[in-house]
């Protein structure tokens, strides 16, 4: 039981209209492994650079992620990435990104890696996905998600590392781009027909939606009283999906959908709290309570 | 057993990508009233000109709708309302409006109509819609709908037809402007403690929420392959919704999530069709079927 995640680990400047925070442990492949650890062995991928502080990595070490594959590069700057939300917190400007030592870093899985159980590939270039997908020995489930620096510059990569994973994850923008369709259920089947397993489209507020060949499932929003912010929500969705996915017997319909509502529940924690915060302190019995509380949310009797 | 739908029958002129149509049946309550047959009997209060069709009328009747109380005005037109849809279906822009013998005309229930066990005001002057609240000798369940010429023209009338109905019918865009809160959980939060007992939030392709002081629901969006035309499916939705209530023995939060589920699913058959074509030719049994499907689009077992 382990889930190998790679992409990028980064600080980000965040500002919302109700707070701020500089230099705060950011990135998409940390919010992926900080949300898998509520259920399973995590080994993280990834690089930084010598400015990355050693109170962030006594963070990751405290969850009991795996660093072994967390390089730092010499004479490198971590990534630094930079935002504004508005007031409605559902849009947001990106007012920097610095790659730093993301920019043309190869990820490569460090020996004894390749007996990895599950791997979550966080948006990076669609190559290094595929490499590192490939070099998986016999994963039971696997899932990439992108970003839309990758859909508009190496668009057939991105099929492509769409195709050879097990799960596409995009959000509703994504999928529209991707497949030219305006609904969700259209763009959904499109992602399907083209090549992709299965799709998990994540939808906010609106929850997400699950489009296989045979399988259709809708996950409800949260109704949350205060989102403090958002930053990285989508891929504590997918760490979550996959942590859990990682302890099962066998991968069936069901579980997928369970491991689709712990995705959500976990994700729903992370946006409680300033960056990773509210992932730091996080139980797994808060874990399961809200697991109850999304059944109570969609439940109906037969007609 | 008797659901009393009050507000507009009109003929719309509606374009979309793909078709087009004139001088087609529509209307607020026409779409109210044809989901609302599917469970129960159903008395029309509305006005239409001297142009109206007989054989329009004809299709309601058809269905068994009460059109005692479907006034023609001596010397009117029937309200009229063109829309252009855009290609991707979820935005329009509206033409003209032409309210016909709307325009000032004041709805009086039919004598005998007083004990309608459940009513539904669609959009309309909410001292129209209060006075026929009140005219309701003891109601089971009432609900409200509005728009946003009355949102922006009357707002202190809607707010009180809002609290006078069990339930608030609005979509999105108006529960945003009703509250000033931009989440869909706060802002149905928001109307529950401004005094509505219950706000249901229709969201178009991503479903409803039901928000009450003591519950909330999320209904999912049903995955339709082709929406041929959306018009009125919010109607279509509180027409059912009411339907299904009027014939529940009583109303609890349990019935209450049933008939969001048959107000999701007969809306979801509305826009398969142009116009009113599918609600008139739709059997209950089909009804069902859709009503099975959304158990399995939401179902996931425990954690």
């Amino acid at each position: 039981m382990t889930l190998l995640i790679s992409g990028w680990v980064a600080l980000d400047d965040i500002e919302t209209p109700f707070a701020r925070a500089e230099s705060s442990l950011g990135g998409s492949a940390t919010c992926a492994a900080l949300a898998a650890t509520q259920f399973t062995d995590v080994r993280l991928l990834a690089a930084v650079g010598e400015d990355f502080p050693a109170v962030e990595r006594a963070k990751l070490e405290g969850r009991g992620i795996d660093l072994a594959g967390l390089t730092t590069v010499p004479g490198g700057t971590t990534s630094r990435w930079g935002a504004r939300y508005h007031f409605d917190m559902n849009s947001r400007d990106t007012l920097f990104t610095h790659l730093g030592v993301n920019d043309g870093w190869k990820p490569i899985l460090p020996g004894g890696w390749e007996d990895s159980g599950t791997a979550f590939m966080a948006a990076d270039d669609p190559e290094s996905q595929r490499g590192l997908l490939r070099a998986l020995t016999a994963p039971r489930a696997t899932m990439v998600d992108t970003i839309k620096l990758y859909i508009e510059g190496a668009r057939e990569g991105v099929d492509a590392a769409m195709q050879e994973a097990d799960f596409a994850s995009v959000n509703e923008t994504e999928a529209r781009e991707l497949t030219g369709e305006a609904s969700i259920a259209k763009a959904g089947r499109a992602l399907v027909e083209a090549g992709a397993r299965a799709a998990l489209i994540k939808l906010g507020e609106y929850g997400a939606v699950y489009v296989s060949a045979d399988d259709y499932f809708v996950a409800p929003g949260y109704p949350l009283e205060e989102v403090v912010d958002p930053t990285g929500a989508g891929d504590t969705f997918a760490g979550a999906f996959l942590g859990y996915l990682d302890t099962v017997e066998a991968i069936t319909p069901s579980e997928i959908r369970r491991a689709i509502i712990y995705g959500s529940a976990v994700a729903s924690f992370a946006v409680e709290g300033f960056g990773p915060a509210r992932l730091l302190e996080l139980t797994r019995d808060e874990v399961e309570t809200r697991y109850r509380e999304f059944r109570t949310l969609t439940h109906f009797e037969e007609g």
